[in-house]
């Protein structure tokens, strides 16, 4: 019987198995430091289609078929599709998967999506309720502008603090059988608001949450802060990677450079200009589906936890002066059983 | 060893317990035929609060409480909160949900939103993830009408097919232990899009897939047409109720008046001059947290399929001139195990 360990921590008796992987992305992420990682780098940031929003559906249509060809499996295969993006009404999950006939799940956690949508698809596996499960998200930069700040034609200059949602999606097939890496252990988060209303800087927003759902799980489970090669948050950003950092190095956890964020990994962000780096449901997946999850597979990193953060406002709440609250998911990703 | 049968369902061999429930909606709801069942009736349907979406919020934060004050719990006692709503960036969960403290996973599924929610928290209960796992839904007038439709000093005539958002939330508390009623099996949908692209006749997008998932569950286990006392929908309205008991009746199963719907139980349609009647993800939720299970309590009502069904269009894919896809989730809740 798997664990539940403390508050937030389950540790699995039989790890579930990451046995395939697969990412896409725009061309700014193409010609970034992750670029030979990558299954598919998009020319056209239209995908052919006639909106961003119709755009950023095919990216993650594309994305799943990708992933289901590299595992060798039809959509009959899958049991459950774990789902989710940051348009309203998930709109570019809703409408990818509806030629799939895969039961569907639709998910909202942000920008944690992709490790809640693996923590809840390690339990039904785990649990014996499915054997193979699909978790994929994806977010779309022209998309998300428009909806979540301003029209792009508008042409408008960004803050030194501000994040760049990134265009892509990454997805993995988690199965009851294989030969790894396995998720070992999922530490859910709890929604922690400290007040934080500029929207423009959420990296400060989510760090509180990224730090405490890592202080919980290294505290439920009693791990020494050398314990995973990478503990790779997803995204906090430049300003939000330093806040993390502190906040554990204060609570006594000192895990210094081990911790990463997949916002700073998947652009140079002075080159890119950038600026805080890379956000988006679609960039911690797509980090870990290309760059981590091909390093694990080589053994250059054994161990990691990742740990995909969210900010749970809307715009609506902003323009109403409410603060934004946030949530972290962590998951455990080991080569060995 | 609980067992996954067909491609959609799952049967469990320790049934969950649902051992609470709560409800609270708003004064039009509070008149209708089941005003005797609700927990709460507000009055004020600004609940205080400045904004529609944060009435929304503390509407279903007040049901939380109240759900939690029925069971005698604490949040501390919950090990998963399972929680939607249909605004944007599901916001009345997010910030009715950052005081609690208790690990979330935010689901999207639209009006489906609290079967997918109670599926998803069966089985991490039953799969010995969690003690105690709280479900929970929200939908307001007001918001929903702001933010999908027209605003309300706009005064537009509604079309005779179009449903009304009911203002109310639904929560149930489901846990290993208990004395019923149970959570017997789920069956989880799969996105079905039959081409329709009218956002006022949503019951009619969401007929195909509620049938889909209703013949599916009725053939994965082998039911009689007879099996239950009570087939639930929620919430196709008057037009989509018509058109899944004939799409039913066509394929072979006749279930007849076994099956109602939430969004014609909550409102006498033609004194509420609710049209085709009630719908959101609070409607299934509040008749589901207040007539039916007090029913089944009485054992009045012995088994029955809770099917909510959610239309997973966004407003601005309705402008692209897309149509509307479709999910129904079934959630099988008997009085003996």
């Amino acid at each position: 019987m798997s664990k539940k360990i403390g508050k937030q921590t389950v540790s699995f008796k039989n790890p579930p198995s990451i046995n395939a992987y697969s990412s896409i992305v725009g061309p700014k992420e193409g010609i970034g430091p992750l670029k030979r990682y990558f299954d598919i780098i998009i020319e056209d940031e239209m995908l052919g289609e006639k909106s961003w929003e119709k755009a950023e559906s095919k990216l993650l249509q594309d994305n799943l078929d990708n992933l289901l060809k590299k595992a060798n499996k039809a959509y009959s295969d899958i049991d459950y599709l774990l789902m989710g993006d940051l348009l309203n009404q998930c709109i570019a999950s809703n409408y990818a998967a509806r030629n799939s006939r895969i039961p569907f799940f639709g998910l909202y956690g942000a920008c944690s999506t992709m490790a809640e949508s693996m923590s809840l698809g390690s339990m039904l596996v785990e649990g014996g309720f499915a054997k193979s499960v699909v978790c994929i998200t994806s977010s779309h930069f022209c998309a998300a502008e428009k909806q979540y700040r301003f029209p792009l034609e508008f042409g408008t200059q960004r803050t030194p603090t501000a994040q760049w949602t990134i265009t892509g999606s990454g997805g993995v097939l988690i199965e009851k059988e294989g030969i790894g890496p396995y998720i070992k252990n999922i530490t859910t988060g709890k929604i922690i608001d400290m007040g934080i209303k500029d929207a423009n800087n959420m990296g400060a927003a989510m760090a509180p949450a990224a730090s405490d759902t890592i202080l919980n799980h290294f505290r439920d489970l009693g791990l020494k802060e050398d314990y995973y090669d990478m503990i790779v948050t997803g995204d906090l950003g430049k300003i939000g990677s330093t806040a993390c950092r502190d906040i554990l190095k204060n609570e006594g956890l000192n895990i210094g450079d081990r911790l990463k964020d997949c916002g700073m990994l998947i652009f140079d962000i002075i080159d890119s200009d950038t600026h805080a780096g890379g956000s988006g449901c679609g960039c911690s997946a797509s980090v870990l589906a290309s760059y981590i999850l091909e390093e694990m597979s080589k053994s250059s990193i054994n161990r990691i936890l990742f740990v995909a953060t969210g900010a749970l406002m809307s715009p609506e709440m902003l323009l109403q002066g409410e603060s934004i609250p946030a949530i972290a998911h962590a998951v455990t990703i080991e080569n060995s059983i």
